[in-house]
C-alpha cells in the first residue's frame, strides 16, 4: 500500500471538507510532546490551565473556558445551557445547527426549538432575527431565548463587526443571549483582521464555540463563555453528556500549541487565500457562476451538471447542493498547486 | 521547566487511575501515521473500515461496530439504545455507571431508571440480578430491559465465563439484553486467558462497550453489537449525541495499531503483573488489609487513616473510600521500580 | 354575578376555538353517573374496559387503546413510540404539533425533528411527502421515520380518503409509519360520512389521536394504535409521563357516552352545520373574502384590518393570522342565533 | 348490572387507595356548575384566576399558582424546574417519586438523578439529608440541588414543623431549594392543625404539589411557587409537558370550591379519623402488629400470610409490601360501618 504511505493521500478528497486534512505540524508536535509521564485527569493537568489562560488572553477576558470533542456537542452543549427546553433558539435557516445536527440540538437541550430566520448569503439580519423575536408571544410557541450566529458562515461568507453587534442589540433588546458558531473561528479572524474580542463579546457575543478540528487539530473544541457566571457548572454539563475527556492533554496541548506564535492564525490565512486564488481561478470560466462572496475559506458556484459529472469523473469530491450549487472547501493543508490542478480540471470540465 | 519535560513527569499521581498515563508508543505511532494526507470523515476512510474488520475478527463476529469518544458516552449511548426511557437498567451498586456519571445513562436514555443490585467484590450475581428483575411488574416502575456488568470490575475483580453465562441466562429467561461494561476489557481478557469472543458473545453479551482510553489510547472507545440488528441505527444515534468524530482516522488508526501482534494484550497483562507486584509487596505489610481479590490492574487495600495521610505527605495520589480503603491502579505505563518505590513508602507510612 | 350565571356566559368568546365550548349533556351526564362508589384506579375500571371495546367495534379492529389529558401529550406521545430521538416526523407546515405545542414533541421523543412540507389548504400532498423523505439520506440529517396528518385539519379542511392512502402509500415505501393527529377526527367522520375504519387503518393510518375536548368531553384524549405491537409497551410510557389519571373513569365514562347512539357524531355535524350556515352568511358580504373551503367546523376569512377591529370593538373573541385572516371555529354549543348574531355584527363591520 | 349503580359499588376496593373513591359532592356541584356557557381556555377563565387568588389567601402569600393533571406530572415538573438535567434531587428511599414514578422525575428533567437517603418512619432527617449532600463534591457526581419530602408521607406519618424546618435550615445552607410532595397535604394540615404557611414557606419549602385527587377532584393538582420567580415560566414548562389543560375550568372550579368553607379540611379530617377508627379497631387484635405511627389516612399493619389470604378471599383489595405489611388507605367516601366492617373481617382472619 505504497500509495497509502503517500503524503498526498486521498489528495482529490481535500475539497470536499475542511476537515479532511489531518492534523498540523505544530498540533501534531505538542500532541507527542503531550505525551510526558502522567498527568491529572479530567482537565486538572497543567496544559488545560496553560491554555485556558492562552484563550483568556487572546480574548482579553476572563472568560471561563471548557472543551468538548467535537463542534456537534460544543454547540449544542453550549446552547442546552444557555435555555431551557421550552425555548426557542433563532438561527439561520442555513445555520448547521438546523441542517446537519441531526437533531442534536433538540437532544441536548430536551426539546428547544430552532426558529428559522431566512438568510442572506448565510447570515442573519438583525431585522429578521427581530421579526422572529416579535412574531409571537404565546404560550403554544417557544419564547426565543438565545440568537446562534456562525461566523465564518456555512456558505462562506462573513458577520462584519457591525453585523454582529446589531444583531446582539436586537437579541438584547428582547431578553435573549447571542452564541456565535465558530467552527471556522479562525477563517473569520484571519480574513477581518480584527480582534478576537472584537468580533465576539465586544460586539455582544455571551458564548462563543471556537472551532478546533477544522483549524488544524485532531479533535476537540473550544467553548467560551465570557460572562464567567453563565459558565458555572457548565463542566458538569460536559461531564454528563459524555464530553469530558478523561486524558484532557490530548485535546489541550495541541490547542496550546496553535494559540502560540500565531498558528492558528497563519493556517487559517493560508486556507483562505486558497480559496481566493480558487476562486480566481475559476471566477473567469464561462458556465461557472460565482454564487456567494468567497470571504472565508470556501468557494460556492454554481456548474452545469453535466460540468459536475465529468469532475466527480476525474476523481474530485465535492458537495453539491439542490439547485446546482458545488462547494469547495480549503484547508491548513491545501496546496497552491492543488487549487491550480482543481481548476484546470474544472476548466476542461466545463469545455466538455 | 525541564521537570515537565521529564519522562516521570507527574510521577506520583500514576497510581490514582490507569487514566493518568499516556499514550502507549504504538498508539502514537499510529496515531502519527495516521496523519497522512486526506481522509473521508466522520468514519468513511480506511482506517476505520480496517480496524472494524479487525475487531470483527478478533471477537470471531460479524459484529456492528462504532466509536465514540469515552466511556460515559459509549456506555450511556449502548445502553440508550438498548431500551426505552420507561424501562430499567440492572446494575451493580457499585457500577461506574451508577456511581460516577453525573447522571449520564440517564441523560442519554431520557429516564430509563438503574435498578441497583448488590455487588459481591463489585460483581453482580445471578440471583441477585433474578431478585431486582422480578420484585416489580406493575406500571409504576421501570420494566427492567438490560442488565449491565463490567468487566473488570470497578473493584479490581473479574467475571468468570460462568458467572456472566449465569446472569445471561436469568436475563434471557426475562427478555432482558446484556450489556458490558469493558472499559478494563484488555485487562479482563490478559488475565483469564480466553478468546474475547467466550466472555461476550458466547456467554450471552449482547453489546460490548470495549475500552480504549485505560488501555492506551489517547481518546475513544469502541462499541460492539455482535446482533448487527441492535446496532443498526446506532450511527444516528453517536452523531445525534455529539459522538461522531469529523477526523475519524486519528480514533481508529491507533486502535488498529493495538489490535495488531497483541499490543493490546501485552500491555494489560503488563498493568495486571504491575497490581500483582503491588500487592505482594504490600500484602504482608502488619496494618495492610488487602480488601478485596486482585484480578486485574487494581489493588484495594485497607490503611489506617495516619498511614494515608502519610502517604499523600510523600507526594503520592490515589483515591480512598468511605470506610477506609485505598486504590491503587496500574497501567501500561507502570514500571516495576515505580510499584517497588510506592511499596516502600507505603510501608514507611505505616510504620509511622 | 348573574351573567356570570347565564346559559350564556362567555357568549362573544365562542368562536375563538372548539375549546371555549364546556361538556356536552352526554358527556356530562357520564361524568356524574361514573361518581358511585368506589372503582380501582389507573384504568383498571369497568368503564374503561368498555369503552376500550367500544372503540374496538367503532373501528372494527382490535386495536390498543390509551387515554392522555390532552391533546398536546397525545400526540407527542404517540410520536415518540413511533420514531427515536434521532429520527424526523413529517407533517404540514401547517400542523399544529409544528406551530403550536411549544416544542413537546421534541421533549417528549428527547430531539425528533419536524421535517416540514409544504401545505396545499393545510394538507401534506403525496408527493411533498415523498419530496421530504427523499431529500437527504445522510447520517447529518434526521432519518424521517413517521408521516403526521392533521384530520381536520388546522384550516377546517379534510384529506379524503384516497389522500390518505396515497400519502400512507409514499410512507410505506420509505418506511414510514403514520400518524393521525385526530383533534377534530369527529368533525371529519362527520363531514366525510365515513366508516371510521376507512380514513384511518383501511386507509393506511397507523395511530390515530381521537379527540375528545374539542368533541364535547371536559378532558381527555383516545389514543388508538391499530397495530397492537405498537402500542405494546405505552401504558409505561403514558405513566413516566404523567399522562396515566389515577381516577380514570372520570376520563373513561363520558368517552363511553359520546360513543353510544352516535352522540359524538350527531354533535359534530351540528358543529360542522353551523360552519356552513356561517359561511353561507358571510361569503356573499362584499369585502369578505372565503380563504378557504370550509369542510369542517372552521371558517378562515379574510377581513379588512378596520373590519377586525370593529368586530372585536363589538366584543367578539376570534384569532387573526399574519397576512389577515380570521378563523371562526363552531362547537357543539353553536347555537343558530349565534352564527346569526356573529354574521349580522360581521356585516356591519365590513360596511364600516 | 344493578350492582353498578349502587352508591357502595366497589365497596370492598376502597381501602386499596384513597384514590378508589370518587369526586366529593362539592366538588361535583362545582364541576357542573363550571359548565355554563364559554370560556376562555388554557386558564384565561374566572374560576382559574378566583381559585390562585383563594389559594394565595390560603397560603398568607403571593404566590404563583400552576394546575396540572395528576401528581406525576406535578411533582416531576415542579423538580424538573428546580434543578438542571446535571443536578441531584434528595429524596427518602420510600419517596413515591422513587419508587412508583416510573422514572418520571429522570424523563421530565432529561435526567436528574435521585439521591435517596435513608428513612425513619417514612421521614427524612436533617442528619441524613447532610450526610447525602456532602457525601461527594466531584465532577462526577450529580450536584445536589433539591429536597423533596413527602407529607403526609407514603407511610403516613407527618413531618412536624420543626422537622421540616430543620431540613430546609440544612437545604439552604448547601443551596438546595425544598420541594414537597403534598399528594396528601390536606390530610397533614388537618392532623396538624397547623396553618398551611406554617408547614410550607414559613418553614423553609419553596414549591408545594397540592394533591386534589386524593383530597376528592377529578383530576388536578395545584403547584404553588412560593417564590414567584422560581415560577416565572412554569407556564410553558407546563405547556410542553402536555399539562396545560385547555378547558381549564373543569380543573379549576373544583379546587375553589374544596378551599370555600374548609371543605377540603373537613374531608380530610374525616379520611384521618376513619384510618384512627381503624387502627383503634384493629390494634387490639392479636396477630395485628402495628407498624407505624398512623398521624394521617393510611394505617399500615403487619399481618400473617394467611390472614392476609382469608382477608383477599374476603374481597378486601389492598396493598402489601415485601415482608408482610400491608397498607389500608381512608378517605373522604370511607364511612365507619366499611371501617368496622373491615376491621370484623380482619378479626376473623386472624382467627383464621
Amino acid at each position: 500500500m505504497t500509495e497509502t504511505a503517500s503524503p498526498t493521500h486521498g489528495y482529490r478528497l481535500q475539497f470536499a471538507s475542511d476537515n479532511t486534512a489531518g492534523t498540523c505540524p505544530e498540533a501534531l508536535a505538542a500532541f507527542n510532546e503531550a505525551n510526558r509521564g502522567f498527568a491529572s485527569s479530567y482537565g486538572n493537568d497543567e496544559a488545560t490551565a496553560a491554555v485556558c489562560d492562552r484563550l483568556r488572553a487572546l480574548f482579553e477576558r476572563d472568560a471561563e473556558i471548557f472543551f468538548a470533542f467535537n463542534g456537534t456537542a460544543a454547540n449544542s452543549l453550549a446552547l442546552a445551557s444557555m435555555c431551557q427546553s421550552y425555548q426557542g433558539v433563532v438561527c439561520a435557516d442555513t445555520a448547521h445547527v438546523a441542517t446537519d445536527e441531526c437533531g442534536a440540538p433538540e437532544f441536548f437541550s430536551n426539546g428547544a426549538k430552532l426558529l428559522l430566520a431566512p438568510h442572506r448569503h448565510g447570515k442573519l439580519t438583525a431585522a429578521g432575527v427581530r421579526e422572529v423575536i416579535t412574531r409571537r408571544n404565546d404560550i403554544h410557541y417557544p419564547r426565543p431565548k438565545v440568537v446562534t450566529l456562525t461566523q465564518a458562515t456555512e456558505l462562506g461568507t462573513l458577520y462584519q463587526q457591525g453585523e454582529i453587534a446589531g444583531i446582539a442589540r436586537v437579541a438584547r433588546e428582547h431578553g435573549l443571549k447571542v452564541h456565535m458558531d465558530g467552527a471556522r473561528f479562525a477563517n473569520a479572524v484571519a480574513s477581518l483582521g480584527l480582534a478576537p474580542a472584537d468580533i465576539t463579546w465586544r460586539a455582544g457575543v455571551d458564548v462563543l464555540c471556537f472551532g478546533g478540528t477544522k483549524m488544524g487539530l485532531p479533535v476537540g473544541e473550544a467553548i467560551v463563555f465570557f460572562d464567567k457566571a453563565m459558565g458555572e457548572e457548565f463542566a458538569y454539563r460536559c461531564k454528563q453528556a459524555g464530553q469530558l475527556a478523561s486524558k484532557m492533554r490530548f485535546l489541550s496541548a495541541p490547542w496550546l500549541a496553535m494559540l502560540e506564535n500565531g498558528v492558528w492564525l497563519r493556517h487559517a490565512a493560508h486556507a483562505n487565500a486558497m480559496a481566493q486564488r480558487l476562486r480566481e481561478r475559476i471566477a473567469p470560466l464561462a458556465g461557472a457562476e460565482m454564487l456567494l462572496p468567497t470571504e472565508a475559506n470556501g468557494v460556492f458556484i454554481n456548474l452545469p451538471e453535466a460540468a459536475i459529472e465529468r469532475l466527480r469523473a476525474a476523481g474530485w469530491v465535492f458537495y453539491t447542493f439542490i439547485g446546482g450549487g458545488a462547494r469547495f472547501m480549503c484547508s491548513w493543508a491545501t496546496t497552491e498547486a492543488a487549487v491550480d490542478h482543481l481548476a484546470r480540471d474544472l476548466a476542461e470540465a466545463l469545455e466538455g
